[in-house]
């Protein structure tokens, strides 16, 4: 077939930080694909189609990519932040699993600026030594499943980067998360709350856990927890290299 | 003070994942600093001065940095893939403490594409769902460390990243780090081996935990191990978004 889907990371927001590579993918397809608020960001054109689609739809999204590769169409599926992070990446490769000949598709995952970077970069270094993330939506994993995972990275002094840490859904779970991260990492270990960056919303917010409240993170927020080296050098958060 | 310091991530290798952002950083620096094969790809031009220097000495490197700030001049510090991942950033922070006003420094970190999720991107998905990412040197932290990570990680259930994995400092380490994997994941858990992404000698393999051998990776490979989902489809290798 002559058709391709490329599986694209725009990146968290700012214009500055999406790349070369992307941009020609972009700039190559005649279809994107993508969750409303992502394929709001690419400029309309001659010969482009854009195909805005709602949330939670992401597997229909991915097939709907490679149906239009199959005929011949060159298709961009656009995420923020980098595909393959809690992203279209996978239900892309999913959506692969059901067809005959998966090889026979011409397909491309171009990396992007994650969120839990990017946020990262804002604050300081907080994760500057090993770290985990962590997506804090039960839509597609156990709840007990997540407070397993809070607890082990704890005991492991993972510092630690959550997405997706509230939705309207499930308002009580974020308080849980608190009190499971102070009682295995202490009430002194510092947590960042970094909303929308590197946008003009952009609001970063650095407390102890013992002083961190549920209304600190909601859907934009991305949560950083450092781990018991973490600390404030001036107006930054950082994570040292050395410990033991 | 009119200096400033950027420190700016120059990703994988391949200049179509720079950022405009960095970029933007190098040409408007009067100082670039850096490990001498990441020096390498910043194009000479006048009134540009090159620092490169060697390995293992990052906090003489940020020290340099800041001084130089100081005296007015703007330094880019560069890293490979994003500074804030096992690399520049946070060396430039513990310098910062040594400083009697860290705030009076004009300090920026430039995110970019880290290793890891380069090279998931090259492999399929496997990081698309909860991970951890560990530095595998015992250069700044013990051993004993590292196992506990490793052993909680399986526990966990996290797909895994694995920077610096092996040395020739310590060339029996990484064998260890396969036997602990192979109790806690279990045989049939897949491990891919991704050397040196998006450049001209990448080389990408995956094989299963009873088939990986620790000569399958070399201080430029990144290894990335899947949780008890993450399968292949095609030539690709994902991890689910959905567990339980």
């Amino acid at each position: 077939m002559s058709g391709w889907v490329a599986v694209a990371g725009l990146g968290p927001g700012d214009e500055a930080l999406v790349t070369d590579e992307v941009r020609a993918a972009i700039a190559g397809a005649t279809d994107i694909v993508g969750y409303i608020p992502y394929v709001a960001r690419i400029a309309p054109r001659d010969g482009l189609t854009l195909h805005p689609t709602d949330n939670r739809v992401e597997l229909d999204r991915a097939n709907h990519a490679l149906d239009m590769a199959a005929e011949g169409r060159r298709v961009t599926v656009v995420s923020s932040g980098d595909p393959g992070v809690f992203a279209m990446a996978s239900a892309l490769f999913e959506a692969l699993e059901g067809r005959p000949d998966p090889d026979a598709f011409d397909i491309r995952i171009l990396p992007g600026i994650t969120a839990m970077l990017a946020a990262a970069a804002r604050l300081g270094a907080p994760l500057g030594h090993d770290f985990c993330a962590i997506n804090l939506s039960d839509n597609l994993k156990p709840w007990a499943l997540i407070e397993k995972r809070l607890r082990l990275a704890a005991e492991a002094g993972f510092a630690m980067a959550f997405y997706n840490p509230r939705s309207r859904s499930r308002p009580h779970s974020f308080a849980r998360v608190l009190e499971i991260l102070r009682e295995g990492c202490g009430d002194e270990t510092l947590i960042s709350f970094a909303r929308a960056v590197t946008t003009a919303e952009e609001a970063l917010v650095t407390v102890t856990l013992a002083e961190a409240t549920p209304d600190m993170a909601d859907m934009r927020t991305m949560v950083i927890v450092g781990n018991a080296d973490t600390r404030r050098v001036g107006r930054w958060v950082y994570t040292p290299r050395r410990v033991g």
